[in-house]
């Protein structure tokens, strides 16, 4: 399923087989949280030349709820979206986003952000979720420890996010193989529903891929004992979870380099929610194949955006200078388009960028849109951003 | 400047040329508020066939302000759009959205409906404003009494109208033939400025159009007075305003129809700020050109869309069927889409519908998105029922 091309020093170009096609890595995956990347529709995506979306389970599972995707024939044919799919577990939502998170050995008991409704989530349910969305690769449930946690704390969440790791892979194997039964009585979600094969709902014919997920905060003892532990039950691809929660930057850094060291090298590595686009390269040049973040989608509605910085000899954009070896960020700069010294401002936002807003207006109507919160705004900015940040995984993959 | 092609009863099928371009009359004016239709780019407007946008002078004069407008070459360069702009001349917004409105001879005094700052606009001051914006047709300045005023009032608002409209046209040759000059004490919104040539500002080579505007309420005396007073003045086209502001359905039928009797046959007739479909084809067929309606747009920004009928022979959309001898709205139907029947279903919105709403996504995903609040949602509906209202236009066109 995972092929490395060609690899320098630590990083790799490779390639990823899924049932909705093939990847091309180091890739990243723009977020399509509620089934559409906010602002952007499935033929943007297509457009901007997104090989992968990424969306989440937590929030299909309370809008529009499981039964509707699966009754509508599954997440891609909902969205329309041909293209791969990465549904996440509700893991990492149930740790940032419930009230009342009460976990125990089965799952997490919590109330939903949207109605206060109780619903109790395990590896198993999370999966079954995932499989009547039909993603094409698909996440173990896990525990995530805040980035200020007690070693205990991350020893337990490491230790039970292994477990889960086990579970998810049975109920993975279970759903992906034959029928996705729901059971009937496992929440107010889910009414009772008559078992449905993956091809009657349009699922894929190519098997879909199960990633484990490294915890262990920002200890290698723990992080170690995750990755070997994940290894023993066997996944298509490891994720680095449990940071960018709130530790050190430099921890973040430092601990992603040397969890890349425990990970086999004949499957893909998937950084979890980072970052800004010179940790992005740094993580590359350790080894990490996949990423997902919302800062460019999300920076974006607020105004903010990411331009390539000249080149010294004036010759273009520098996209293929930075080196990578540390996090670097001497290639790009921010631009916070409604300061005032925008209001005037006749050129494009960014000159060496081929999207709608910097081919088609100028800096000071993008500001403008703001000021007056026109939609627009927000459309502009995000294919702005994304194209920004699938140019720089373009130049990551042309480098190797 | 305008020539008629083919006439049909009172109904006509014509062509009119403005400095950016020729409009195949009947036309439709997708609104661009503040420079921008809501959630769409000019890209898109482009996509959809728009021929000409509509946009408000009293928005772009309070943001982004008319000097930044003027210093970046116009409203054409600032929203990258190349074909024919009208604006309005802010008479209208005056009377529906400013707070302490006073009315003078010599103009309006009224407070920003943003923060409240006061504002005296003039006939000198909007055409001023407009030949800054270097739209390629601009309205006279108008006095726009409501829908339930009395006949004292609506002969008043008739009469200075009348007495602005001339003001209007010898402040449109003034800034139309030579350089724009702004006086530099008129109000805060203009810093003192030097006069600007036309060609300076990126401005028209074909000289703009001008269009007085029929007032008079619901009376037949005062809207041929009005009429015969702009016809003395003379125009490049006559508006019919003053309707759809709160007087009954009926009345603004009738006084549509009636106007049109009272104004030439070889200048354009534009309808001001209607109407539903059925409106639309209803004026067209007692001689109106040209239109400009929020109801696309909103209705769609609320989950309201136009649909088409199917053909009681099945086969296809009944948009070649409607006569329009009286307003008819049996060749289209209205989805609420948030209304529960759309939770499971997988058809599109309006299956006789080519745009990406309806080709890509179905009735129940775009549900979704209005459920999550998803800002795609108001860009697939608003690309929707924009399709509609410019394809029934297109019909208009290809029946004569």
């Amino acid at each position: 399923m995972f092929q490395v091309i060609k690899q320098e020093g630590k990083s790799r170009r490779g390639r990823l087989t899924t049932a909705h096609g093939v990847i091309e890595t180091p890739f990243f995956m723009p977020i399509a949280t509620k089934g559409a990347v906010k602002s952007l529709s499935s033929m943007d995506m297509e457009a901007l030349g997104a090989q992968i979306l990424l969306s989440n389970t937590y929030h299909l599972m309370l809008r529009p709820g499981l039964e509707e995707i699966r009754a509508l024939g599954g997440l891609h044919r909902f969205m329309g979206w041909e293209k791969p799919i990465l549904t996440d577990s509700g893991g990492y939502q149930v740790f940032s986003l419930s009230r009342m998170n009460k976990i125990t050995e089965d799952g997490v008991t919590f109330r939903s952000h949207i109605d206060g409704a109780r619903i109790h989530l395990t590896p198993e349910l999370s999966l079954q979720m995932q499989a009547a969305i039909g993603s094409d690769i698909r996440m173990q449930f896990d525990d995530v420890a805040a980035g200020n946690a007690t070693y205990e704390r991350y020893q337990d969440a490491m230790e039970r996010s292994l477990r889960w790791a086990a579970r998810s892979k049975q109920a993975f194997t279970a759903s992906g193989a034959g029928p996705v039964s729901l059971p009937a009585d496992s929440s107010p979600l889910f009414p009772p529903a008559q078992p449905v094969c993956l091809e009657e709902i349009g699922g894929p014919a190519h098997p879909p891929l199960l990633f484990g997920i490294v915890q262990g905060g920002t200890h290698e003892d723990l992080r170690q004992r995750s990755a070997e532990g994940l290894k023993e039950i066997g996944f298509d691809g490891y994720a680095i979870g449990g940071l960018s929660v709130g530790e050190p930057k430099e921890d973040c850094y430092r601990f992603t380099e040397l969890t890349t060291r425990f990970l086999p090298e004949d499957k893909p590595r998937y950084f979890m929610g980072g970052g800004m686009p010179e940790e992005i390269v740094y993580y590359h040049s350790v080894g990490v194949d996949m990423f997902d973040c919302v800062l460019p989608t999300r920076n974006a509605r607020h105004g903010t955006l990411f331009v390539w910085n000249e080149k010294p000899d004036g010759s273009g954009a520098c996209v293929s200078t930075h080196k990578g070896q540390a996090p670097d960020s001497s290639f790009y700069s921010i631009k916070r388009i409604i300061n005032e010294q925008y209001k005037f401002d006749p050129s494009p936002v960014d000159p060496h960028c081929p999207c709608e807003l910097c081919t088609t207006v100028s800096a000071a109507y993008l500001r403008h849109l703001f000021m007056t919160q026109e939609l627009l705004a927000y459309r502009l900015a995000t294919l702005h951003n994304l194209t920004f940040y699938l140019r720089l995984m373009a130049e990551l993959r042309g480098r190797e």
